[in-house]
C-alpha cells in the first residue's frame, strides 16, 4: 500500500475552497456534538532558536465520514530573516482512523492556509449580511489571500479594500486579484467600512478601532494566535456579538485572549461558539444584529477535515507521488 | 529545500545498530540530565475500530547534537486479520530544530524496532556480566529480530534460545539467524537461564517465573505497553535489581504497572532509571548483582535520536527520495 505525497501546488489545487468550506463546516458541527477528540496541542519550546513546534493530532466523525491526523507545525520567526525559510513549517499526516494507514503527508502551510480561510467564509456565512458585497482585509500577508478566495466562496464580493503599512504587499494583493474584483488599497477604516472586514496581522496592540468598523460589519479576526496578541480595540470587542472557535484556545491565545484575561471581557460577553450556529442551537445574523466578531484561533480538526479533502480530491484526479513507506508484509 | 522520504528498507538500511545504540545510550543521558522535552504522549482512542492514534512529539540537546521530530503511531490490533496490515504502522517527521524545517519523513514501524532493539542493548551493556555469551528470547514476533541484532552489538554472542508457542515464528527466526549464531527454539526456562533474556510477547498473565531465570541473567522486559500487561511474575520482579526507562510510563503501562498499581512493588524497589546509569550516578552490574530487569517502555526521544542517524546516514548515501513538499518561498 502507498501513502500519497502531495507537495503545496497539490494541496493548493486540490484544497478546493467549496468543498474545504463545508467539510469545515462539517467539522465545527462535529466539534458542538462531541464528536471530535482533540487532545491539547503539545507544546515544545526552543528558546535557544526563538521558535516552537506543536502537535496538533485530531479525530472527528461527521457522521457521513470520519478523518484523523496529525499537523506538525511551528513558529520560528527568525527564518525569514536568517534562514530564507517561512516563519511557519507544517506537515500533515492523514490517515484512516480504522487501519491508521497514513494515507496522505502533504504540505500543511499551505492546507493552514485553505482551512483558515475556510473557517473565515464559514463564520462569514452566518454572520455576514446576507448581501454582503465588500471585503476589508487588515493585513495583505500570506494569510490575506485565502480569505479573499474563501470568502468570495459565500458572498457575491464587488468590492474589495485591502490595508497594509507595506506598500509593496498591497500592490501583489491587488495585481493577483484585480481582473476577478474591484480591488484597491486603503486606510484600516476604509477595509473596516466594509460588510466584512478579515483582520490578519500578528499585531499586539490594537490597530481596528470601534470607528473603524461600519454599523453591520461582520469581523473574521484571524491574527491573534498566542498570548498578547490581538487586533480589536476592546470597546469595539465589548460592543460587538462574539463567536468563538474553542473556548479554551481563544480565551488563552485567540483575539480575545487579552480582554478576557484582564477580565475586560468574560463569558457573558461570548455569543456561541461557530458549531452552535453550525447545528442551529444559536442564530447567526439576524435584522437587528450589529457588529459582529469571529475569533479564529484554528482547530487540528480543521486541518484533517481540509486534508481530507486533498487527499480524496487528489487521489480520483490520480495525482501526487504514490510512496511504498511502509511495509506491510511485517506482523 | 527538499525533505528526504525514506521507506522501511532505508529505514532497515541506514539505522545502522552501533550507532542508533549510541544515540539511545546518548538520548538516555540528555533525558537524565533533563536536557529533554518529552510531551505526554497524545492518544486519541476509537473503540468503534478497536484502535487508538498516538503522538509522540520530543526535542533532545546531547550537548554534542540536538534534534527534535514526533511520530505518530497507532494501535489496531484487528489490522492483521481484518485488513492485511500491521497492527501497528509509524510515521516519523524528523526536523531541524533551529528552522523547523522537515528534514526527513521515514517508516516509523521499522525505526521502533530499532530504537526498542537499541535501548535494550545499552541496558544489557550496563547490566549484563561482560563476559554474558547467550540470549534467551521469549517470543519470536517482529520485536525479537532486533532484540538480537542490536545485543550481538554489545555482547560477544554465541549462544541464542528462543521461545514460542508458534514453531513456525520459531522456525522462521532460526533459519533467520543459523548462519551467524548457535541459534535453536528451546523453552521459556531454557531462554531464561541465558545470560541475558529478552521478553517481547504482549500477555497480560505473566509467563516467567523466578525459577525460569538464572542466577546472573538480566532481563529485557519489552512487552508490556499498555496497563494491564506484564511478561515476568512478582516474585522474579521483588527480588531482582530494576531499571526503568521513564517513572511515568513504567508505573502506567510498563513491565511493572501491575505489582506497582497493586502495591506489591513500590519506588523503593526501583534501583534507577537507565539514565542514571549512563551518566554514572548510579553503578549497572557489580560482582554481587544477580538478577537485572529493565523495563523498556520506549522513549520518544528514542525514536527522535534513532531517526537522527537514519537521516544522516540516507544523506551521506545519497539515498532516499528528495521531495520538495513545502514552497519555502512563502513569507
Amino acid at each position: 500500500m502507498n501513502t500519497l505525497l502531495l507537495d503545496s501546488d497539490a494541496v493548493d489545487e486540490h484544497a478546493q475552497l467549496a468543498a474545504v468550506i463545508d467539510a469545515v463546516e462539517e467539522a465545527f458541527g462535529a466539534f458542538e456534538r462531541g464528536d471530535t477528540q482533540m487532545p491539547a496541542k503539545s507544546y515544545i519550546e526552543l528558546p535557544q532558536y526563538n521558535g516552537d513546534f506543536r502537535s496538533m493530532p485530531a479525530y472527528l466523525d461527521t457522521g457521513d465520514w470520519d478523518a484523523a491526523g496529525v499537523k506538525w507545525v511551528n513558529v520560528h520567526p527568525d527564518n525569514p530573516a536568517e534562514h530564507d525559510l517561512p516563519t511557519v513549517l507544517g506537515t500533515m499526516i492523514y490517515s484512516d482512523p480504522e487501519t491508521a494507514f497514513p494515507l496522505a503527508i502533504m504540505d500543511g502551510t499551505m492546507l493552514t492556509m485553505k482551512r483558515t480561510g475556510a473557517a473565515a467564509a464559514v463564520a462569514t456565512d452566518y454572520l455576514a449580511l446576507e448581501d454582503a458585497s465588500s471585503l476589508g482585509i487588515v493585513g495583505a500577508g500570506v494569510q490575506s489571500y485565502t480569505q479573499l478566495e474563501a470568502i468570495s466562496e459565500v458572498r457575491q464580493l464587488e468590492e474589495v479594500v485591502v490595508a497594509d503599512q507595506d506598500e509593496e504587499r498591497v500592490q501583489r494583493f491587488v495585481e493577483t486579484y484585480e481582473d476577478r474584483f474591484d480591488v484597491r488599497g486603503g486606510s484600516i477604516s476604509e477595509a473596516g467600512h466594509c460588510d466584512v472586514l478579515s483582520t490578519v496581522t500578528p499585531v499586539r496592540d490594537p490597530i481596528v478601532g470601534s470607528d473603524d468598523v461600519g454599523e453591520h460589519t461582520h469581523i473574521n479576526a484571524i491574527g491573534a494566535d498566542a498570548a498578547g496578541k490581538h487586533e480589536l480595540a476592546d470597546d469595539l470587542l465589548q460592543a460587538a456579538r462574539i463567536v468563538i472557535d474553542d473556548h479554551e484556545q481563544c480565551t488563552h491565545s485567540g483575539e480575545i485572549n487579552v480582554p478576557y484575561g484582564e477580565g475586560v471581557l468574560t463569558d457573558e460577553d461570548i455569543y456561541a461558539e461557530i458549531g452552535e450556529l453550525v447545528v442551529g442551537a444559536k442564530d447567526g445574523r439576524t435584522a437587528e444584529t450589529g457588529v459582529t466578531v469571529f475569533d479564529s484561533t484554528g482547530l487540528a480538526i480543521q486541518d484533517v477535515a481540509a486534508a481530507r479533502v486533498v487527499y480524496e480530491n487528489a487521489s480520483d484526479a490520480d495525482d501526487g507521488y504514490a510512496f511504498g513507506m511502509i511495509d506491510t508484509s511485517q506482523r
